[in-house]
């Protein structure tokens, strides 16, 4: 299906029932080696793993490396169907996306340094014919519609349940 | 070398100098198709994509399965770490991660909707021959400690540029 046929058909299904916009993503995980972990989502299956610096074998990108490809992989998806939404062309786009992690957050020698991302940055640079400001624009509209942006920017409420034997 | 001889390592590392804490990690992707995007994260390359409901080829896992992916694999690694620095037997682990999107949010049917997730629920099942409450003491260190969980957690700063031809 074209990005604007899926445009139309969702937003015409969710208009008949909003209950038609819920959905529910999974994946499951197996730790299969010091930091080797296998991860099925659905029909897809790929490793996520450490560099050697941190006791892994380096067969894959690594958690946080995961992270920021899911969220330069959303941005770019998102400017492809808010640029057909908008009716601006999109001929290409590369992004890259890079983030600050202080080590001493996950070794705990710290604790008042955050684990995680301490500022992430990201470069858009989308290609087409249209002015600085069309561009500009859908920039503006895809940050405020980015799933992977708005994981980023806010907080997500997560329950967590620890499953013994 | 052994996630002993890292966690020594690292934090000797950081306690001789602060500075050795800082880590840069980095990714880029190019939209090779209509919603296909072809990642590189340092010597390794993958790609993402959208099932056919979304538009796209189905060739890989999509954006938010990619950030649940770096969630449970987070948590499974983080196990690993803290289990080693506190002398806890882990034997191997499995992870489930799920999280509830609201379409409304990323078609722009209506803005009151964030278009990322609602909430997430990760089910931890790690294994050995420790007592409950040593797992769950591990739980609880991770969950302080690991990087993609404050991700999802809490806010990170995000600086977004947009490059033009």
């Amino acid at each position: 299906m074209s990005v604007a046929a899926v445009i139309q058909g969702t937003r015409a299904a969710i208009e008949a029932d909003p209950a038609n916009a819920a959905a529910l993503f999974k994946i499951d995980g197996e730790l299969v080696g010091t930091t080797e972990v296998d991860i099925r989502a659905g029909g897809h299956q790929f490793k996520v793993d450490e560099p050697a610096v941190l006791a892994g074998g380096d067969v894959a990108a690594n958690p946080v490396q995961l992270a920021l490809a899911a969220l330069g992989s959303c941005q770019a998806i998102t400017y492809r169907f808010w640029a057909e939404h908008l009716g601006i062309q999109l001929d290409g786009l590369s992004v890259e996306v890079e983030g600050d992690l202080d080590l001493r957050g996950f070794f705990g020698v710290d604790d008042s340094v955050r684990p995680g991302f301490g500022a992430v940055r990201i470069v858009v640079s989308p290609r087409g014919p249209e002015s600085d400001e069309r561009y500009q624009e859908l920039a503006r509209a895809v940050d405020e519609h980015c799933p992977v942006f708005d994981l980023f920017a806010n907080s997500v409420p997560i329950a967590r349940e620890l499953k013994l034997g």
